[in-house]
């Protein structure tokens, strides 16, 4: 049976932590009114669905969030065939079924809220805060057209709140990552020299198929597979016509969907006795290692995103190797790749996302690679939770190379 | 192993297939430049991605068909760690994979296309042609300020697109079916008295599993289980204290994801001897089943949806029941709810979808449902296939009532 998902009680359960988030949230960041506005989620979902809304929609509906005087009132507006399902749930204090399409119903509850702000999903730096298409916003020009000067982004709103993992959502990782590695070390027993990526990749999906959950990401790139020292890391797929060799190292790159929720590990190992690992091996694999274990002991609360990056990044390049080319970290929830706040560099492409401050209950990635002469590049992923006063490794990272003889 | 999506070959070559497409399309639609704008694609994507580009793009990317003397030109401008993957499946004349964020090759490549329009995924009528956010539809605003005015909407490139199937497609969707026809048999030796629509539904995903599909929309309601004469169909949820009794009638809306492509069935079963059954039932039976046989006598390419619509409406008022209160089909193909043309009535909530023609190669459902006053509801819904100068079922319609004693 499948696990990939929360059962309905479950997902349910985790909303209303959710929403119990909301009420200080929106406070801190001041706005009173908070709408996701969709339709046909099937096709085009919003993000913030899985949130804070839970399952699909079919017809046009607005769900929305006020706080009034330390009060969140919760509302749905949806069509009328999807309101039984809507109701079903018991995450909203009112919902409106209409049969004549929703502009009239959400007229009159902004009448009632009188919100001073609408926080809307759209966000050029955020993908996670961006769930709203152009077309529904064309629409909504339309049916709040008295409103569209109180319009603003959920951006903060969505960030602090992804962001922010409950203790429910903490474990669900946790044993997501508990069972990557799980999946991780069966595989000793699995790979030999003279497979190929693809059919390294065939035994994951098998071993993933037994276990009920899915991939974290396109299955075709979940695990990533990369033999040998010629293979460039990255998003590029397993390759048929490229074998496991005696003396070559592997890389995977992996996360599992478990209950709705992703882990992202990346792991090593080495196809020969471990005395025979060239020296250049171990130096490349200790500086990765020991570049994790300094941003993991900088970050906390508070710190900017980008130094924690930094950390990592100056001992890579001390090391004499050059520095990786994307950021150290991204958070992990219910995506892989979870929004928010980045532990990139300062570059243009991470704009907006590294100068915010690490907060606690955020669940980040720590992952970096460097580059070898003779054996291609090496490379590791952990995961941590950051706490009151630092972080700690949601699984033991990998301590040293696994070999297989 | 999972058959809920194709293989990369397969992928590959239907998106081949409909990138041929194109050709005819762009040049009837008068646009001679389509992109495709998106990022992050596992949290928000565009359903034009599935249809022609395939997989998933981390980093901002434009894909970008240009039709220039009858010669389509295909370029893929993605982040340099989607590029080896974009690469790898051949079907760009050209990918760029860019270091630095895409504003300047995307800049060059309009300076040397210099097209007349630029056809964007925006819609308010359809939601599979609104795949751009508000978010990156700001982001474009910036990169391609001196190109605004040729801004336009993809919808009438992307209706005729995923409407107009390519033979594969055809197969593919009678593949899933056929599967779904064989499921719903399996269960008649599975169903009995005393069950929920909780337990019904848990056999259908035992079968479900072992055939390797996917459920063609959220698995939550797929199937649909609606026991007895007292539920409403629609999107309601089975439940589990709602139970099968002996001279009740069984509902389910069920679909199969298969290779990627969708199915939408509904079929009923009557708890009781075939003689014992109400005239009633009969009637109702009997009238939703010619409603749609009508239905499937009228539709052509060429003729404005409502009217397919409108014959089977009017024989189910002809006949004295109450008008269903929905449209009588939509297309299905990738997703179950595959956008373009609607056989619906010309209602506010259907606006823009219902006088268009219908063409060759749509394939539709055709689905009503009437309500008896003593036995609930009576729904049917069956596949077709526009042909040259009609229709085809895609399966034999449901026939009679399936009893189970």
């Amino acid at each position: 049976m499948s696990q990939e998902y929360p059962n309905p009680e479950l997902l349910n359960s985790i909303i209303n932590e959710k929403h119990a988030q909301l009420i200080p949230i929106l406070k801190e960041v001041d706005i009173d009114c908070w709408m996701i506005f969709v339709r046909e989620t099937a096709s085009t979902p919003d993000p913030a669905m899985e949130l804070v809304v839970g399952g699909d929609v079919v017809g046009q509906s607005a769900f929305v969030f006020s706080l009034k005087d330390g009060v969140l009132t919760k509302t749905a507006i949806v069509a009328y065939f999807d309101e039984n399902a809507t109701r079903g749930k018991g995450l909203w204090d009112e919902v409106i079924g209409c049969k004549k399409g929703l502009a009239e119903p959400l007229q009159n509850l902004m009448k009632k809220l009188k919100p001073k702000k609408i926080a809307l999903n759209y966000s050029k730096t955020d993908v996670t805060a961006d769930g709203l298409s152009y077309g529904m916003w064309l629409i909504l020009q339309d049916i709040l057209a008295d409103y569209t000067d109180k319009f603003c982004s959920s951006t903060k709103i969505i960030n602090a709140l992804r962001g922010r993992k409950t203790v429910t959502e903490v474990e669900l990782i946790t044993k997501a990552c508990e069972l990557t590695e799980v999946i991780n070390q069966s595989m000793a027993k699995k790979f030999q020299v003279g497979m190929s990526e693809f059919e390294v990749q065939e035994k994951f999906f098998e071993e993933m198929d037994a276990h009920g959950v899915g991939a974290a990401w396109q299955k075709q790139g979940c695990p990533s597979v990369d033999a040998g020292p010629d293979k460039e890391l990255g998003h590029d797929f397993p390759r048929k016509d490229l074998v496991i060799q005696k003396g070559h190292t592997l890389h995977n790159d992996f996360g599992v969907r478990l209950k709705g929720y992703c882990s992202d590990i990346q792991r090593m190992w080495y196809f020969g006795k471990y005395d025979e690992i060239p020296d250049e091996l171990h130096h490349a694999f200790d500086t990765v290692k020991e570049a994790i274990l300094r941003a993991s002991k900088v970050i906390k609360p508070g710190i900017q995103a980008y130094k924690v990056d930094k950390a990592a990044r100056d001992y890579v390049i001390e090391r004499g190797y050059e520095e990786y080319m994307h950021s150290l970290g991204h958070q992990v929830g219910k995506q892989a790749h979870d929004g928010g706040v980045n532990l990139g560099a300062r570059w243009e492409i991470y704009k907006g996302k590294t100068d915010l401050p690490v907060e606690e209950n955020n669940v980040f990635t720590l992952e970096l690679e460097v580059r070898t002469k003779h054996y291609g590049q090496v490379s590791l992923e952990e995961m941590i939770v950051v706490t009151k006063d630092g972080c700690r490794f949601l699984i033991p990272p990998q301590d040293k190379w696994i070999t297989i003889e």
